[in-house]
C-alpha cells in the first residue's frame, strides 16, 4: 500500500484518491479548508500550507508528492519537495504559476500565443494597452480561475478600472483573440520521458467557466500540432504527470491560452470515456508505473454542474449518464460536480445531451451537431 | 449526502463504497475483522455482528441498509432491519442463506436444479447418497464459499468422512452435474419491480474458486432462459438490489447451482465493461434511483488475483488492464484483488489475455478462443 501526498484536497484530489484505491494507493492531502472534497476518500490534514508540522505529517511514509492546484505558496511546494520527491518538479510549477513568467516561458519556446504585454508599472500598463489596442483581457499574474481575477476591457475607462482593481500583485494584458474554438490537449509524461496524449478536447465556456468538454469529433485535424506544443512544454519543464494545455484555434493555427500543471477539468470525461483516466495515469506516471492507454472508449462528454445539482432521478434515468458529486456545498458559480455522458457514437451522444438540455441543464450552443 | 449502512466490510463493500462516492453516497460498514478492505473508503465500525451499540451506530442517519455477504447471523440482519429499511429484505436472505432452504425454495418455484438430497440425520444421509449415486458433492447447509465447506465424494469411504467432517450444522447432497459450462446471470431489481439484466456471464473455476468471468460471447443463446430464472427468483423474494444466479448449462438446459443475494464476483467486469456497474446499480436500486444501463462497453473479462499479487509494472504495461487491489494481506487461496481486461472486441481481448498468460497469470483453458 503506497501513500501519495497531495497539496490540495479539492475535487481533483478527490478523483485522484478514488483512482488510487483500486491501484492499492492511498492519498493523503493537505488543505486549509474544512471539509474539503477529499474528505472520506483520502486522509485529510486540515492546516495552513506553511505549517511545518503539517508538511511533516503529509510527507510521512509517502513515496511521492504531487499537487492538484497551481495557486500554492512556493514555500509550501519547496517545503514538501524537501521531505519527499515531488512530481511534477517544483521548478515546473515555478515557471507556470505566475502568468507573466508563463508567457515568457512560452515565448522562449517559440510557441504561438496571443499578443501580450507584461507591464511592471502604470506607465507600462498604459503603453501595453495602447500597443495591443482594445479590446484586451487584463489578468492578475497570480491566482484567479474560472474568470475570477480577470477583466475584459473594451474602453479606456474600463482599462483604468482594471488597473485599480487588479494591479496590486501585477497583471498581464492579452489581446482578445477572435478564435474559432477553444481546445485543450491533455498529456501524461513519465519519469523516463515516455509521453502519451488523449485525443484533442473541445471545450465550451459559459460566463467564463468551463461548461462542457468532449473529445473533439474532428480533433485529428489538429492533433499532431497540439501534441507538438504539449510535448515541447512538457519536455522543457522535465515534467512528470498529467499536464493540460488550453488552446485557441484560429483557422489552422493553435495559440497557447494557458498551461495547467495538473489534472484538468477538461479531461474529466477520461474517467469513463478513455481506457485509462487522467487521474489513474497521473498516479501511474508519478509512481513510475507504465502509462495506461489513452484510447477512447466510444463517444463521451462532460458537463459541469455549477452552483446547484439537478434532480438525480431525472438525470440518472438517461442511459449512459454518470454522476459525479464533489461533496461541496452549493454556491453560485461554484463547480460542485459534473456529469459524464457516454454513448456508442456521436449521434447517440447528441441525443443524450438533448435529453439533458430538455431537463434544463445548460448545454452550450455548438457543443452538439447542428 | 446519503449514508448507506452495510453488513460486512470486505471487497464487495469496498467496491460499493467506491461506486457510492461519485453519487454523493457515503457507506458505513460493520465488520468484526480488523482492517477490513472497506477501510479508507467507508466509515468502518469494527465490532461483533450482534453488538447492539454497533448496530445503533451503523444505522444512525442511514437512509437504507444492505449487505455484502449472505453468511450473517439472521439476528444481526433483523436487528439492523428494525433500525433502518433493509434492501434486499431480510426475508429474502432467510430463504437463501441455508442451502437446504434455498434448494426447497428453488424446487417450489419449479426451477431446474441438480438432483439433491436434504438429509436431517445419518440414516437419511446414507439413503441420500444411495439414491443419488456417486459421485456427489456434500456441502454444509450454512457458510462455506470458494469450495470451503464442501467435499467431492466419489467413494463410500469419502462419503463417511464427509459426514464426519461436515454434518455438525447439517449438509445437503448434490448429484455431480456433467455440465458443458458454468454461467451466471446478474440482475438488478428496483423497489417498483423494474428489473434489468447484464449479458449472461461465462465463469471459469480453478480448484473450486472463480478464476475468470466474462460476458459470454454466445450468451444470447441462453439469455432469455437465464433472465426468466432470475426474474422468477427475484420476484418471488420481492427482491431489491443486485442478485446473482449461478447456473450449470447442460446442452440447452440451465440448472440453478446457487443464488447469491448480493453483488457478485462474477460481475466485477461490469465496473469497466458495462455502462453501469453492479455496484452502482445496487446502490441505485436500494436508494430508489433509476436503474442504470446494463449494456456492454466493448469486450471485457476479469481475472481473480488469488494468494499473491503479480508485478504491477508487467501487468499494467498491457493496454486495457485495470488493477483492483482489495488491500488484503496475501494468503494462499485468498482473493486479494482482480484484473479487468477491456478490449474493442473478442479478438483483442484474447490477445490481451494471452499477454497475461505469458506473465504466468492463470487463464483457465477454454476461456479464450481456440
Amino acid at each position: 500500500m503506497s501513500t501519495v501526498a497531495i497539496l490540495g484536497g479539492g475535487q481533483l484530489a478527490r478523483m485522484l484518491a478514488l483512482a488510487g484505491h483500486p491501484l492499492g494507493i492511498r492519498c493523503r492531502v493537505l488543505d486549509p479548508a474544512q471539509d474539503c472534497p477529499a474528505q472520506g476518500v483520502a486522509e485529510v490534514i486540515t492546516a495552513d500550507w506553511l505549517d511545518a508540522g503539517a508538511l511533516d505529517r503529509l510527507a510521512e511514509g509517502a513515496v511521492v508528492a504531487t499537487l492538484e492546484r497551481e495557486h500554492l505558496p512556493m514555500r509550501a511546494v519547496h517545503g514538501l519537495a524537501a521531505r519527499v520527491p515531488m512530481r511534477p518538479p517544483p521548478a515546473a510549477l515555478e515557471q507556470l504559476q505566475n502568468r507573466a513568467d508563463q508567457r515568457r516561458f512560452l515565448a522562449q519556446l517559440g510557441l504561438a500565443q496571443p499578443a501580450v504585454a507584461l507591464p511592471t508599472n502604470a506607465e507600462e500598463y498604459q503603453r501595453g494597452i495602447a500597443d495591443l489596442g482594445l479590446p484586451v483581457i487584463v489578468k492578475t499574474t497570480l491566482g484567479g480561475f474560472d474568470a475570477r481575477g480577470q477583466r475584459r476591457v473594451t474602453t479606456p475607462a474600463q482599462a483604468e478600472l482594471a488597473w485599480t482593481e487588479l494591479s496590486a500583485g501585477g497583471v498581464v494584458i492579452e489581446r482578445l483573440v477572435p478564435f474559432d474554438e477553444e481546445l485543450a490537449v491533455l498529456a501524461v509524461r513519465s519519469g523516463s520521458g515516455q509521453i502519451a496524449f488523449w485525443p484533442l478536447i473541445s471545450t465550451h465556456q459559459v460566463d467564463g467557466m468551463l461548461a462542457l468538454a468532449m473529445p473533439h469529433p474532428q480533433g485529428y485535424r489538429w492533433q499532431a500540432a497540439a501534441e507538438d506544443i504539449a510535448r515541447r512544454i512538457a519536455e522543457a519543464l522535465e515534467y512528470v504527470g498529467v499536464i493540460c494545455v488550453e488552446l485557441f484555434r484560429v483557422g489552422d493555427q493553435l495559440l497557447v491560452n494557458e498551461v495547467a500543471p495538473r489534472v484538468h477539468n477538461s479531461g474529466h470525461w477520461t474517467i469513463e470515456g478513455a481506457a485509462c483516466s487522467q487521474f489513474e495515469n497521473h498516479l501511474r506516471a508519478i509512481l513510475g508505473l507504465p502509462l495506461g492507454s489513452t484510447a477512447l472508449r466510444g463517444a463521451s462528454a462532460i458537463i459541469n454542474l455549477i452552483g446547484t445539482l439537478p434532480s438525480p432521478s431525472a438525470v440518472l434515468a438517461i442511459p449512459g449518464v454518470h454522476w459525479h458529486d464533489y461533496g461541496k456545498p452549493p454556491r453560485p458559480r461554484r463547480k460542485i460536480g459534473h456529469l459524464t455522458i457516454t454513448a456508442a457514437d456521436a449521434l447517440q451522444l447528441d441525443e443524450r445531451l438533448g435529453c439533458l438540455r430538455d431537463l434544463g441543464i445548460t448545454i452550450p450552443d455548438g457543443a452538439t451537431s447542428p
